[in-house]
């Protein structure tokens, strides 16, 4: 099996992109992706997306991105499992290149989620979970995050105030994020005073809908230092499920998906939870940034709330997560995400994170990416070039 | 890079399952996988499906088929290049197994058709062309298959009588395969008085809407006899690109895709088209198998249809294609369909094709799937147990 670094890194905005249409998102940051790694060509495109179907009414977009940006003929192909789209693509590149089958691959996350309504959106979004079982008895995802939540608040005491550092983290760091969907601060009282959108889940809990796309370029690590100074390299990639429906888990509250992924993950690459120094958690909503805490083993059962309230989750705490604001503040373009989360975590490996560059040279980055109630999660780990 | 095989066939009859979920369709695939490779787990399963949002509501169906298999936790996540998504699938599961990081696959093409309307339908499927300048301006995938074959007929002066020997050879061959929608033969003559649907393209010329799944276990060659007597191994795996819209080609009866694809895997197999002994073509409409064989290189250009005229498709013929009734009549369940072929040309090749064996115990055989207007193609080649 080849060892395998990341030696470009492309992302557009997230923003609602009206002027801009699903296949110029993925070819737009392909190519950056391209223009970092200073490569002309890939022999390969592989695109994390969800929902390119029932909102756009286009599958088959492999072959279309690639295609528009400048690739056509080449192998390409996309992958889903939901939100967790992009952290599953990015097992896939990871391996394609692993088999030594292709030596150049492109992993774009992409999506396209507002020329939609709010109506489409949201049951598009739906399909992610039990469709006969949850959607169709019309639970939408903030629900099913609402009782995520009410039941963790329920099981340690917790209060809704306690989950304001969360919040307040993600858009602090997304301030300086040019790419951020919102880049303003919010504080702790307006977290409190949010509209409420399926109690105890507001609107601060949420993060948006949204468009975007980000990409990396993947080669063997032994090729590395040809097309690029500071290659990061991948240490580990894994993918683990669980039941889509929440009442078919013993607990709710232990996300053995993401238990699973992060614990494959660290014995791939022989490390632990202690190792980390910055970590992308998926954040779609405030609770998950929690459970997902603990399943990776950063914090015990019923304790990752305390991460926040002790500030250990800030760019200056023991594990910063939401650096460029998380899934919360930067935006949530569900098939996207997961790819985000990686070109964010190698951004502050490799030192090119700009104004939200962490201290103290991190070594050790993780993301973990969640599909629909953590149903599927997908952990990659990276280290900084030496 | 790992020798990869096949240890494991399964697949449900092609029919209209209204008795049978997306999820079950799929579970039943997998689990007569498992049986057949006399395995009760593996490490992933690898869905290839392209309509289940459109069409079920559901997405995120990698996590949910391995949860309804009896393999809930493990690494799950669905490939799409809509009606090629089965075979890229084969690809991707083929590339996880040769890269080392896994070693037990099971892949599994599934899709469900039927329980929508026809109009829902033809509109999904439109989503594996051009959305913006195919699919929006009202060509369905008749419409522009029509357009092919039209073209086809005009550049080299062939009647649309010519091409009866291919439905005749998939009806013929479907009689026999107790998973086959279409159990009936065809006569030429019941051909050309078919009902026009998009002239040229007729009733006959078109494969139908339908329900179904398949699956194929895949493990390192130097493992696959510990699970099987006689294993399939597989020689190449390669996918191609090319435009989506057909406007936007510099010559429509070339399918650049089909010819790209197929050549990467004969430099990785070391063979040619003399050496193929069994063809599954991406039959889904009658101009599809002709121009595939000429891409391949089985015929030069514009004699394609000779082949079906001489003979040499049918199974005593020189290249027998369609043998258990192709996409015409075995059915066309579209992301489920790559999977398919590749289980009957293993069947071939194994000796276990039951009344549908080809005599002369075929060495090498080849399953070509087809997304769009062949925008994406996966060709896989595979080797009889030795």
């Amino acid at each position: 099996m080849r060892d395998v670094s990341i030696i470009g890194l492309g992302q557009v905005p997230v923003r609602e992109h009206w002027d801009r249409s699903l296949r110029q998102l993925g070819a737009d940051a392909a190519r950056a992706a391209l223009r970092d790694a200073r490569v002309d060509r890939v022999d390969a495109l592989i695109a994390g997306n969800m929902l390119c179907g029932e909102l756009a009414g286009q599958r088959h977009i492999g072959a279309l991105i690639a295609d528009h940006a400048g690739l056509g003929g080449i192998e390409a192909y996309a992958v889903e499992a939901a939100c967790g789209s992009g952290g599953v693509a990015m097992r896939t590149g990871v391996l394609a290149v692993a088999s030594g089958a292709l030596d150049l691959v492109v992993v774009v996350g992409v999506e396209k989620m507002t020329d939609r309504s709010p109506h489409d959106i949201t049951a598009a979004l739906a399909s992610a979970s039990d469709a006969d079982y949850e959607a169709d008895v019309g639970l939408s995802f903030v629900a099913l995050n609402a009782l995520l939540m009410r039941r963790y608040m329920h099981e340690y005491g917790v209060r809704h105030e306690h989950f304001a550092p969360f919040v307040v983290n993600a858009h602090n760091n997304a301030v300086d994020n040019p790419d951020a969907m919102f880049r303003f601060a919010v504080t702790e009282k307006e977290f409190l005073s949010a509209k409420m959108i399926a109690d105890p889940v507001n609107l601060l809990d949420s993060s948006p809908v949204c468009d975007g796309a980000a990409a990396v370029v993947l080669c063997p690590s032994e090729l590395s230092r040809q097309y690029c100074q500071r290659p990061v390299r991948v240490l580990a990639t894994a993918v683990a499920t669980d039941t889509l429906a929440l009442h078919d888990r013993a607990d709710l509250l232990r996300l053995d998906a993401a238990a699973s992924s992060a614990h494959k993950a660290f014995a791939q690459a022989r490390l632990g939870p202690r190792d980390v120094h910055v970590f992308e958690a998926h954040d779609a909503f405030t609770i998950m940034a929690v459970l997902s805490l603990e399943a990776c083993g950063f914090a015990e059962r019923g304790q990752g709330i305390r991460l926040g309230l002790d500030g250990e989750i800030t760019p200056g705490g023991k594990l910063p997560i939401a650096t460029f604001g998380g899934l919360k503040a930067r935006g949530h373009p569900v098939g996207a995400t997961g790819v985000y989360q990686i070109v964010e975590v190698a951004h502050q490996l490799r030192g090119t994170a700009g104004k939200n560059q962490l201290r103290g040279s991190p070594s050790i980055g993780m993301a973990q990416s969640f599909g629909g109630s953590a149903a599927t999660v997908a952990t990659t780990l990276l280290e900084a070039p030496r």
